[in-house]
Order: structure tokens, then sequence, then C-alpha cells
């Protein structure tokens, strides 16, 4: 359930309404008190209220409206919010801001690990050119085991965010433990949590209480159901940042071909399921760089707001996930052909020619 | 291994090169003689032979070339056959012939179980006007329970040859054992072998034997990995049938939100591998109406060589599977598309426009 | 639902009943006509029934007694028959029969695949010598590629009746096509279903058909539900063959170090949800010769009713699944101990020395 | 590759040995300094090293030995250690202390959620009483959904030393980031690390670096494989925590009728690859009260090292995971039946009956 407070309401009157909820759920159902979209809302798991307690908050006078949310996540549900969120990235800092879920797909681009100062430049210039949008690179990489190269830490943040000012790229980069948030949101314009801390909580709690409300991405876990996942999201909304994208990156399969298995099923249904946006990233899917144009191709077909990818001026050279990585050359290919399957889809295309 | 014959080898020469081969392999592997493209070839697992074998082999007189293919599957391997295989469907019946991976996607669609002579014919000619090119329809239903309706039989098979008549469309159904390949293929333009049988082997080869040499498309079973799905297809083909559609209609995955996953990366992946053409069936593999239609224009991007959908002119009656059927008006619109894609994809798209 | 039809009904009454059920059901949705246990009874999916058909049913002069079974399943279900189906095997042969299901464990064990007389009775006479109480021996495999050893086919039933003269002790093979279910069962005491022909429907028709009403071993699906398990048993149970057991042979998984994934708690669940008996692969399940003694406690522990094992007397050279091939030796252990665990299990273990 | 030093040299040798290191992996590589069982070990990824390098280092005066491990894991590794690991917990507090690893199996019991001193003083009892050894229970929780219990968190922390002083049962408690590891450590016996967080790595690492050196119980991953897990593992006791013990809880699975699959082979398995001792959680495992009993059998039967149990005295009331609880008493049987099978399987059972 989420009950939209009126907003003339007085803090006496808001604190009656909390006081009255308290009551009803205990001490220990807890409930989340947020801003979206100019309004403040109060978001709480309905199952154990009965018609009376329905009929009793509804006389609150704090009570504007009561929105029944039948889906366990409530605040990023298209039940809730039926316009798709668009998300601004890059606003105030040093770069050309960019908006994701406005219609046009978006391309992220950038090379797995930031390296070092010469191969994030490089990089940086080449997707620049390439036509791409925003600039990737791990500066902290989750590795499965400590003896991989584990990222260069707060320099890569640093490299980052001279990329940045040199191309103009707003910079996108992960972030591993809620005590680095604050730190990495000082740097980066999108804050990324990765597939293996989806349900890592408390940073999901920490990305939507940071104090510069940066977007976040995040990627599906491993073997994540869609529920699942919009939960995830929920726990970042429900906290105070409304900016969330969604990542298809591939789930856990038992075919070895390839690293993991695209579900590009699940952007339509995200579709109807949210109102955020959802990109698709066929770099981490796939695990192959020979997949990557056409997943790319299909990713946009299925409606993607956009895609992130792996570039390296040098796949065979990376430090990390060269075998996924593709040239500048290739991101230009898939930039140009993003941008046309977009137009054809969703003007003339579909609306003139087909009818 | 595969092992070319001389064409001009008489049945001596021929024989000679059979005997050193039983010699080498023994009495318990087996090795399979086939036709393919107008060349006799033998195939064997070579696992077991050495250098000195092989230069035994080499000096036989039948043995024109010898093509040593590292994958367990041969004849389908794209390192066998370099050039697409392009399945034709219908010729000398009563119908339009179509190609199948000549480059042009080819829609299939009818209902998922052919329930009446009415509902088939309806359904037929809405499929003809909105412009598909091979009817669908269940006669044999494998269904997961006895009590569910199990498909009309050979009746079923009368009112698909009435509605070929009727309509020109030549007619895919499904056939589930060896027993009952003949009379199937009588009546039938393509035999289906469903994701249940991909590796009902008897039927496999019964299928590949078949006298009228009807084409097959096979299913990817429920779980299958790529090289058990093409290891299932050398079946066939070994068997004598050069004409194998590939059919990915999803795996079996933890999210009850969707049937299956479609798994769209299969069909790049299998370009690569086979030169046998892919399709992809978007009704089964999500078991939403909703999503047939995004996910036909995804599959479309992949590069499949086609669709299969569910149409029904009214899938909430539907005996089977009316969830995931589409109505007439939503074949047309996505045939449309798919057109346009094609066209798109293959000209001016990538060629012109982008470079 | 289930129908119990009166042992006096006439069959004026019979015919009665049935055409009530034709027209309630229409010509679509089946029934099916079973002896189960001296009764007669008819199944059917009820959910197109309304409680005034049923009145009408119950007041059909045949109608002894309906039974409602929630669950799609209906003959196998646990809350048609409370009691544990025991099967036996092995009856009116050359041989020592066996009971399954019973309270003492079975184990079944013998080579993969029958590869040479010699090879069959050194490892039957072996079998026996180890305790085991059933040979099992491929003569059809179903092999992924065509280029595997097949089995010896007729030669191999031979083989194995000369095995089971030999020895006394009862043989279990695998049928893979509805045509050989016949020849199967004039050599076999068991017929095995393998996992690829779970939902082979005409094959489990035929075994559930077939004349001499041998007992029917269904191995799980690769990714089979339980729900889909338990109706392909209800397809042969259906169809006239009540002598059902179960075989748990893993299913698959995301992790190569073993060949699947053997899934334990579908024995006390299957306990719970039917009366038939249960066994369980440890071989198959595992692919690793290592595992199969942990994992046939385990297996016991979790309340199997046997186990069935290969066993090749030189597993390093076994033309088939070598890998996972026990010694004679270590069979010996495994059925010593299952009886232990057995009793102890059943007897003092549990009654007296924990109270 | 591990490099065992040599304890006398000194801190010239170490260094030179350090440095030498440092230009053969370049500045990306990491390498890992840790005691383990007395000794100094240097741990590193040796892939990018050639013969010569290794000569070079054979040379060093600071290496006793290079033990090269072909695993990516290599502190956990059987491959370095023969000797199975013995955790001991509750060590200087006020508890019993218990040995895990030793050869009897240990039983961890209690509820899934510290919900009020009440429940958890009641149910800390009744698991003493029922023989069970810890006393497990979340104080920090987490959850698929933010408007679900989040745990009583520090008060849930007090509770459990309470319930300790009360009962004399060390606990183990679950800690979910970085920055309350030492917090929870002054509290815990046995840090809990989560499926869901099983590839957090920060909190991996700062459970590794923890000042009390409190043992750790990792939990596998949602979907993880066997690698990844011992990986895990690798980096808590790389990072200097070598009291490892690693809990299998069941994976995903495609079948709704348990929560997860409980993957039992994997006991065994992790017996041949790892010292670290396996204990089986059949709680989290089925999500079924039913199937914990005949699981906790099988998972003792497996070679288990012990398990874990979710206690509700009241399971119909409690706030988490209640349909998965099971009572005291069930837990008194379970922990009589864990002795005696331990015993059997240890000594007179197979060594002197089986013979």
């Amino acid at each position: 359930m989420i009950i939209v407070v009126r907003s003339q309401a007085d803090s006496d009157e808001r604190a009656r309404l909390i006081e009255v909820l308290g009551r009803m759920l205990g001490t220990l159902r807890p409930l989340t008190v947020t801003r979206m979209r100019e309004r403040e809302v109060i978001t709480l798991d309905d199952s154990v209220l009965d018609a009376l307690a329905l009929d009793e908050l509804r006389r609150q006078s704090a009570v504007e409206e009561i929105v029944q949310v039948q889906t366990p996540y409530k605040l990023v549900s298209r039940a809730f919010q039926a316009v798709d969120t668009v998300v601004t990235v890059g606003e105030g800092r040093d770069c050309e801001p960019v908006t994701i879920g406005a219609g046009t797909p978006v391309v992220m681009a950038g090379p797995c690990a930031v390296e070092s100062r010469e191969q994030l430049l490089t990089t940086a210039r080449a997707v620049k050119t390439a036509g791409a949008q925003i600039l990737r690179g791990g500066a902290f990489k989750p590795r499965t085991s400590p003896y991989q190269f584990q990222g260069l830490g707060l320099e890569g943040l640093e490299l980052l965010a001279e990329a940045r000012a040199l191309t103009g790229l707003p910079v996108i980069t992960e972030v591993m433990e809620p005590a680095l948030v604050e730190t990495v949101a000082q740097y980066a314009d999108v804050l990324q949590i990765g597939a293996r801390n989806m349900q890592n909580f408390p940073l999901l709690l920490a990305a939507g209480r940071q104090s510069r409300g940066k977007p976040v991405m995040l990627k599906r876990g491993l073997s994540s159901t869609i529920e699942e996942w919009l939960l995830a999201a929920e726990y970042i909304v429900a906290a105070g940042n409304p900016n969330v994208i969604l990542c298809e990156r591939g789930v856990r399969s038992f075919d070895p071909q390839t690293r993991n298995m695209l579900d590009l099923a699940c952007v339509p249904l995200l579709h109807q399921l949210t109102h955020l946006p959802v990109i698709v990233d066929p770099s981490h899917a796939t695990g192959r760089r020979d997949l990557v144009h056409p997943m790319s191709r299909a990713g946009i077909a299925a409606g993607a707001a956009g895609l992130i990818l792996e570039v390296h001026p040098d796949p065979n050279v990376a430090l990390c996930d060269g075998k996924q990585s593709i040239t500048p050359q290739e991101l230009h290919t898939i930039v140009q052909e993003t941008r046309l399957m977009a137009q054809l889809m969703g003007g003339a295309f579909l609306a003139e020619q087909v009818a």
C-alpha cells in the first residue's frame, strides 16, 4: 500500500498518521517515507491490515490518497506511476547531460576496468568519436578470485573524472560497499551496482540515501527473478532515490557456450511492470565479442532504453574481460544502427509503413 | 571425421573402404553413409584413430577428401559446409513453395492445435490474409497430462491438407512417434519434432530416413545445450535428410513470469556453428501474448530465418495455449514489420546509411 | 476426478455412465478407464464440470464412489491411494522375484551398456556375488551423438536373458520406442524409460498397455518438475499398468563439476505426493565414481526404495560411462551398508534408541 | 602458486622476495601474504610466470617451498593442506566451546530471526535441551522486500549474548556489511555470511581481517558454482582468517515445490577439493518443515560436518520463515539421530559389520 500524504498536512497531522500506522503494524513491520515526483509517500506491506484499519487510515487528515498495489514492489510499479521515469545523467558536471528512458536509446561504453591513464583516455576518446553518450569503466572491480586485478580504486575514479573533462561524456562506475558510496558519487555520474550485489541491501540503502542523489544502475543478479530485481530497485527508491536504471546482463545457465543467458523478454515484460528504464548489457551476457553486435540489435528491437558495452582499443591485452570487448569500430557501427532502429521503431516504421 | 567418397569410385572400391573402416573402428563404433549436396560422405567419430590409420584411409582409392571436424557434430557444422542450407518447403504440393534460410524471413502461423474444421479453416484464411507463408497446426499433441486434449490425430492431418488446398499455404505439423512419420509426411510439408522429443533418437532416425524427404523442424529441448541440439540435428542429416530447420523456443528457467526463457543469443551463435537455418518461436518461449510482438522483433533483429507463431481467431476459447496466442491482426503487424526489418538489415540499413 | 465403478455394475450401467461423461466433457477432453487394485476406475480432468454435473454423476447407478483429487495427477497420487505401491519384479521367470517399495531397499547394478557376452556374464556374476538383487544393462542405448556406440540391440536382450538364467537375477533394460515395447518386455523383467523419454507420450502409453504388464522404471527428465514427472507416470498407470517405479537421476545444473545435480529432497517429497516407490541413481546423477558411494548412503538415508548403480569389471575400458562406473568391490560395500542403514532406520535406530 | 616463507628469513630477505614478485607480476596483479598454521605464505596467480621466473623465485633465500596448485583457489585447496581444518567455536567466551570438522557432526539451531527477548530465550533453552550445540538467530536480516521485518539489529545481538550466557551455547549470527563486522564479532561466536553476500568481496575481506579472528560460516550463493564458492572462501582465508566453515543451503531451481534445490553431492565433492568443513542447511534448502528431518539424515549420510536448522517454539506465528521451522521436539529427534549415524558411519558400521 502506498499512502500519498496531503501536501498541506502539517507536522501534527503527519505525526498522527505515522503513529496510527505504527500501532497497526507493530514495531517489527517497517514502513518507508519517501518523496517521489514532488509528493511525500508512505509505503508498507498491508497484508496485515484489515478493512477496518483501512477505513481508519482513510479518515486521517494527512492522507491524500491510498494506492493499493498488488505486487510486493510498490513505488517502482507501473500501477503506482503510469508515466515512464526519465533519468537525467551528468547534470551540473563538466559534461553533456544525457537522458535515459526518454525515447532515444543511450549507448554507454568503455573498458571493463580502468587499467591506466593512457588506456582510459585513449578509449574514452574513441568512445566519444564512435558516438556513445556515456563512458563506463571500473575502478573498483568485483573479481571472482582474490588473485585477479582488483581495480585501481580511488586512482581509477580520478582518471574517470579526467576522462569526463576531456570528452564531455558523463561516467558510470561500480560501487561495491556502502562506506564508499559518497566517495564514488563525488566522481561518478551514475553509480553501478553489480549483479553480485543486487541483494546487498546495505549497499542499496546507501545508494538510495546518498547526499548527491546520483542515478543508480542496478544490474540483475546472477539468477534473480524479475520480482526480486524490482524489490531490490524498490529498496533504492524507497530510501529516497527515484533515479534507478535497470540493466539486464544475462542469467546463469547450463550452456557453457555463452557466459550467461541474455533474457531479452524481460525488457518488454519490465516495461509493463515498472516505470523504470531498462538497458541491456550484451557484453557480460554473452561473454563473446562476436555476439555483442547482433545482441545489441536484438536488445534495441526488444525495446531497451539503451546498451552498455565493453570496448577496448586492443581487446587481446585487456586485463579483464578481453574476450567480450569490442573495438571502437564495432562500437561505431552499433551506435549508428541503434539510432536508426530507434527512429524506425518509433516513427514511420510502425505507424505509417506497416499500416 | 567426414570422408568424401570419390564420385567415380566403383562398388569394389567403396566396399574396400568400408571394410578398412570396419576393421579400424571395431564392431561397436558406428559410421554413417549419407548423400549431402550430390556427394556421398562417410562420417564417424575419429577419436580412436591414430595418424597411421589416417594415412591408410587417405590411400584408399575411394577417398576423395578427408575433412576433420573438431566438434562432435560433423555434417551440420559450418566447418564442413560453409554455405547456408536453404530449405524448400511445399514443393510438388497444391501450394506456394517457400524457401527458408535464403535471406527473407519466413513467418509460420496457426493454432496450437487443430480443434475443428471451422476453427482451422477460419484461422488458415486469416493467416493467409495476414501475410504469413506457412500454416502451423497440431494434429498429434504432446500434452503434459493424459487428461488434456490430445489432438484430432489423422482427422487433424486431413483438415490441414484441406486448409493447404484452400489457402495455398504449405503446412507444418508435429510428429511424435517413428511409426507415424510416413503417415504425417504424406500430409505435411514440414515435420515438426517437438522440444520433448529432441533426443527421441528413433524418431530422429525415422525423420531422417523418411521416403518423402520432407523437411524437419527440430525444436530445442527444454534444457538442451547448443551442442546436444546440433547432435540431434546430426542424427537426422546423417540418416539421409539434409533439410533440417532449427527452432529456438526457450529453455527452462527459474522465473515463473514467463513460460520459458527465450535464448536469442543462440541465433547468431548457431549461425557460426552450423549452416542450418534457425527460426524463433516467441509464443512457446514466453507463454504470454503481450510479449510475442516485441520478441518477434528481437528475434528477427538477432538474425532469425523466420518465426513460428500461435494464432487463434479467439484466443480466450482455445483448447490449448490460448494465453500465448495472438490475433490475426497482431500477426499482420508482425509479418509486415518482419519484412521491413529484414529489408533494412540486409540492405541500405547497414551497408549505406551506417557507413 | 476419479470415479470408482461399482463392481456389480452391468454393461448397460457402465455404458450409460460413459455416455453421460461424454456429453459433459465433449469430444475433445479425454477420460481413461483403468483397473487399479481390483477396482475399475474412470479418471478425468473435472475442471469443466460444475456442481450440477457432479450431482448427476453421483446419481449414476454404475458409480460406487467419486474421489476428487486436487493435483493434476490423479491415480498416482497419495490422495487416491494411501498405501504404498509394492512392485514385484521377475515373477514367472527363471529368477528370484524381488519386491520394490516393501521396506527393504533394493540394489540394481550392472554395466551401462551390454558390450559383449563375456563382459555381461562376468559383470552379472560379480553383481550377484556383491549381493545386488537386479541386473541392469543397456541393449538399446540413447546416445547424444550418432557416432557413439548405440548398443547391441536384440543381441543385447538375448545376452541379458542368458545372464538372468545364469545368476537368477531379474533384469532391467531400457526401451526407446513404442514399436519395441513388446519385444523388450519379452526379455526384460523391468522396462526402463530413460530421462530423455520421460515425456515421450506414445512410449509411455505403449509401456502402459503392454500385454505382459512388466513393471516400468520411469527416470526423471533432464529438467523435469516433480509434477511433470508424476503426470508422466500417470500416463503409464492410466493406460493400464500400475507397476511404476520412479527413478531420480539428477537434473541439469550450471555446475560443470558433476554431470547433473542429484535432487535428493524429491525422495521424501514424492513419498508425500505419491504411493509409487522411488529409487535413486547416483551414477548418472553425479557422473563421478568417487561420489557414488556417499550419494548411495545419502539416497538411502533420504528414504529411497533402492539404488541403481553402474558397475563394470574394468571401468577404464568401458565403452560407455566408464567415469561413473564403480567396481564390484565398491558395489559389495554399498549393498552391505544399504541393508544395515535400512535396518537401523526402520527399527531400533529410530524407534528405540532415539526415544 | 603458494610460496611458503622460511620461518628464519629476516625482514630483508622477505622484502627482497616481495620485490622480486612485484617485478614479475607488475602493479596490477595482486598477491596476498597470510599466516596459515604457523607458516607465513605468499599466494598469487602464477599464470603469467614462466619457468625462468620460477627458477629465480626458488633461488630466493626467503623461500622455503613453492607449492603449485592447479585450481584457481589455493589456500583452501586440499592440494595445499591435506589435513582437515578443525574450527573451534566459542573459545574465551561464557559458553561451551565446540569443534566443527573434528569428526562428530555439530547441530546449530535457533530461530530465523531474533524477534523478542522472550522468543529468543525460550527457543534457546529448548535448543539447549534438545541437545544442539550452537544457537543461531538473525539480528540483521537480509530481506527480499524493504517492507518485511529487517531484524532487531544491535538489540538482537545483545539478546543473543544474553542467550549464550543463559544456556552456555555459542552463537552464530549474520553480518551484512563490512562496517558492522567488528561489532557483530564483539557479540557473536561465528559470523555468518549469507547466500546473497557470497560474492560481496569487501564483506569477505572484512571478515578475513577482523581483529577477533572469529570463525566465518560462508553460505553458498544462490547459483554459485563450487569453484566460485571456494574462491569466496579463499578471499577470507587469504585475508588472514583460516577459520571458515562452508554451508550448503540449496541452489536456485526451476521446481516451485521446494524453495531451493539441496545439492548434497557437493558435500563429498568438497571433501576432496578442500580441507574446510562443510555443513548443511536443510531448512533454507527445502523451505518445508516436513523435509527438514529426512534431509538432515541425508546430509549427515553424505558426510556433512554438521547441520544448521531453523527452530521456532511456535512456527505458525514466526515473523520469518515459519514454513520451514521445526519444533524443539523434532530438533531433539534429529540431534539424537545425527549422533547415532555419525557413530555408525565412523566406527563399527563400516569397518566391522561391512567387512
